[in-house]
């Protein structure tokens, strides 16, 4: 690929006025992610040395999405949705100085694969159109292929029957050199209903000066575009039903694979367990042998070998578990490693901390690591154990082999191998329990 | 609407023998409400002046059920099922006084349409029964159609070829004046079978009496009668579908529709995000852009816009979340109302509470709002501070910027901007942790 | 039955490549039990004097498997895979003595129905054969039928045009005399392309013999094997579709039955209401009437009429709870009797405990069970009352009518009607959250 330098346009500026939605669409979440970041992921394939993201309605939002996806990657502004031409005209000022093969992408059709990106990118021809055989071509502009490659494209309105009974339609997914449609678009015109420019003028004007424009082809599937809250959903089941079918066939165990939700980036070992109902949000991997039992919920988290996580556990961005670390039932951990063998079994909220390989940490601990202004860090050594409800005011430090006692409130460091206690003392009145009872009772007139 | 007086009569007082339980069919929840409350509500369409309930096998529950659905509805008794014309009878005496159209109902009938119910109660014809076009006709009563409306109504076992081959089939709904029903229902014979008096006659008494006859007809699926458990998992799963859609096509965003469960009255605004599996039970409105993360039960209340919920939440009847609230996982509310931009992150439970604006809430706080006897409410003022793990046994009142230390147990009102602890001092005993452990492995003899 | 002793034969011995697992196939988990359970389970249906399992990859696995699903089974090693036929003869030597009849069954083939089983139990042929009528014959062996019985069966390979034709096959079950076995099975070749020894060659080695061998037919259904993970999935939704379906035959409430996930031995009573994202692990008995809300977790567990559960409570082994309990959300409990009445309403781990009767536990109470090393009991009498956030440092006796003062560690034994109060007295300093506030933005240069 490196003989000729890709860079990739992914057009995001559409309202989306289906989706009733006051969103911009490409923000719209599939997989975990916005959109948008499936065409920037599938992108990656063709490793682009510029990525342009044309962005419209919605833009703050866009580029916020886009910033965390692709840092990397430019931002051009259609204010007006002037058409695909248009859009990519206001992109081509961010590709200054690249020279190499621009692939147009749509933020809304997220399910183009790596092997047509990659056919896209390497395909010789001048100007290359994304087609595919539709099993109804309805209203989609047909494709006229001739011995010397892509002849025309017409659009329905216009096609005359011999026309309409072609299936090779346009995708709308478009590749041609850089200076190529930097000396075309200029010349595209608007005369049509809507007004607008539109880049399916592209091969017509390069065939015009002779360039040599090709086809190439992909499956239906991969050109599915998205208007509604109902295609959304469907393209999420879609995506989905993919995704676990691939986890399956990698060797991973799906107790009910239909109540199991992916992200785009999850990946899962050989011979985890994945119990019913678990949710993946981005940045979440599963060693191989770990188990996730049933009602968990997993976003940006590493999960070590021989772990296992739930029932109802949470893994919030920064969890870091060992091997063979358990999290048990109504535990929380967030921006917290916890090293080899920590066993957190029960209702439990650990934030910013640091645990010692084979601690135990009691139930209904917490780290206290807001102090209403700013948050803190709680480190816990090797071996340690904590007593039940130990609150753990942060920043506090608790050494190796340490004990704390239940129910106590921890806010001075402790020691290695010390015991520390912050509790009253039990004090017991014999026949007290009953007498106040029954003065609540008088008292309610009961 | 209001020319013409409309009442309903539901018929609610068969058993359900098929459904193999020992609760009256009508009292078995669909949509998160009592079966017979889908009949109840959508007659709410016609604005009727009289609502009465004919009960019979679990009368008390069907009582109890309807008390909480429409407490101005009348029950009817029926002791012993003798036909629907004898259990329309028993409903009579409580329309006393009654004139204008009665529309008699099902119980286990729940998806009888609003356009249906209009159109039956403003027919001109003194008598109007609800048809619909049969896919398989089966073994359903046929409507016989002539120039001057119903002829008669035959049923399977009666009917020749060419009448068998009819698809109009009677649903059994059935609208009619009042005074006619109360001329017509005595004269019903019980000379079948089963010597039931069936209100299927009716029409037929009406035409010998010279009155008009008319059919009203409606979709199929509108008719669906609930006569085993499979059949009400099929109306549940039905119920769901369309309230999904309609979610979606209201431009709210479901990340799994069909891990989404509505109630007949659930009501979310445009651009709200719904994680996977959340249960919406009777009563839950949500705002416009407020979200909703995965594993959510949320009954009786209200979620501000902004406001974010989960995963893993519980808000029980009474709880009213404000603008840009954040309740987070392992928090239960009941009764309590949070004010703009609370936040409760972890693993608490607030009961008939009331928190002021800005607040935050610690893991693991607990309103203790039970005595032994009688609840009691806990007052938070605005921008309070409760850190983690504070016990307020309520009656208590924390003021305004107030602040509770971790691990207090607070028993007394703390005034605005007070500080209040409740805790034992930290002890912290040197190798006491290890000299601990030792002991206790060598008594155990490890 | 007991006329004629049977002994199972479960073959387990294979690796199952096509799982992608490093596990031997047979421990995969079915309906929450290893996979060779449910043939162990159907088997039960015949009375077996005997059970042998054939172990071979993973033998180890296998053994720890079947010494909890049926710890009098023996096992029996096979320590090369040379076929079917050879399997069998190294289960042999562990029926020695035996005299019956002998079912061969495949602990990847878990649906073998208890009446086709009492059928191969009961035939008065010498040796049995399973087939069924396959919809797709595809490569399966036919069974060629004569006057006489089974003539013989013919591999797909070996078969001409009209022996291809015949749609009645071989599942690989088989049943047959434990004498003529062991007379039999040494007589087997193993020259064919694999060179191993078939026990599909014992049918014909017995009709030499003069024997009498015939055919029991069941369903195709009952027959699926299991080879891929994909296949194990769709054997699950198999198994739980057949007892969602038979829970709503025998009386059950399931608010959504696709969420409601079964264990090979749940029992449920009439009128019981499980709610959606249900899941039962081995070990569930769920009495008549008992509710159990949305989004729980219960495994080795019994739960009496008129309790309520959940939502987002996880029964863990061991956990009994007797009429009208009320567990409620984010509640643990383990190895645990609730006598009659008890509530444990809220964000509670109980582990080693046993309750009296109408107790009442609240909110954050922890019975701290685990001391570091071992486990220990705590005991609350009848009609006691716990407050919230009481930490019950085991072992611990709690009496009659006793009550705990919220946020109180108890280390100590609490006579009958006594309070026990462990917490500091609450001390509340004006003015002071508001200046700590401020020093803290200050410091952070808010």
């Amino acid at each position: 690929m490196s003989d000729n330098p890709i860079a990739l346009i992914v057009l995001a500026a559409g309202q989306g006025s289906r989706m009733q939605s006051d969103l911009p669409k490409v923000v719209h979440r599939l997989g975990g992610v916005p959109l948008v970041g499936h065409a920037l992921a599938a992108g990656r394939a063709v490793e682009p040395e510029r990525v342009v993201v044309v962005a419209g309605h919605g833009a703050e939002m866009v580029r916020k999405a886009i910033g965390k996806l692709d840092p990397e990657a430019a931002i051009a502004l259609q204010e007006e949705q002037l058409g695909t031409g248009h859009a990519v005209l206001q992109a081509l000022p961010l590709l200054d100085g690249f020279e190499g093969r621009v692939i147009v992408l749509y933020g809304d059709t997220p399910f183009i694969g790596e092997d047509t990106l990659l056919a896209l990118s390497s395909h010789p021809a001048d100007v290359v159109v994304l087609g595919f055989e539709a099993a109804d071509p309805g209203r989609y502009g047909r494709l006229v292929v001739g011995p010397e490659g892509l002849e025309r494209i017409v659009e329905y309105k216009d096609a005359d029957a011999a026309t309409r009974a072609i299936r090779l339609v346009n995708s709308g997914v478009l590749a041609a050199d850089a200076s190529l449609l930097r000396a075309l678009l200029p010349q595209l015109g608007n005369d049509n209903a809507a007004g607008e420019y539109y880049l399916t003028d592209i091969p017509a004007l390069a065939r015009a000066e002779g360039r040599r424009v090709e086809v190439v082809t992909c499956d239906e599937a991969e050109t599915l575009g998205i208007n509604t809250r109902e295609e959304l959903a469907a393209a999420e089941a879609a995506f989905q039903s993919r995704a676990r079918a691939r986890a399956l066939e990698d060797g991973v165990t799906l107790s009910d694979p239909a109540t199991v939700w992916f992200a785009l980036d999850t990946v899962i070992g050989r011979d985890a367990v994945i119990g019913q109902n678990v949710v993946f949000g981005p940045g979440v991997t599963v060693e191989s042998g770990a188990e996730i039992l049933p009602f968990c919920h997993l976003e940006g988290c590493h999960v070590s070998s021989g772990a296992t996580v739930g029932p109802f556990a949470r893994l919030r961005p920064g969890a870091e578990l060992g091997g063979d670390v358990h999290v048990g039932n109504f535990v929380e951990i967030k921006n917290s490693v916890l090293d080899e063998g920590v066993k957190v079994g029960h209702l439990t909220y650990l934030g910013d901390a640091q645990i010692g390989a084979g601690t135990n940490i009691g139930a209904g601990t917490v780290t206290c690591n807001y102090d209403g202004v700013g948050k803190h860090k709680t480190l816990i050594g090797a071996n340690a154990f904590i007593g039940s409800d130990t609150m753990l005011v942060a920043p506090v430090r608790v050494g190796d082999r340490a004990m704390t006692g239940s129910g106590s409130v921890i806010t001075e460091d402790v020691p290695d191998d010390a015991l520390a206690l912050g509790r009253a003392r039990q004090v017991t009145k014999p026949g007290l329990a009953t007498r106040l009872m029954q003065a609540l009772r008088q008292k309610k007139g009961q």
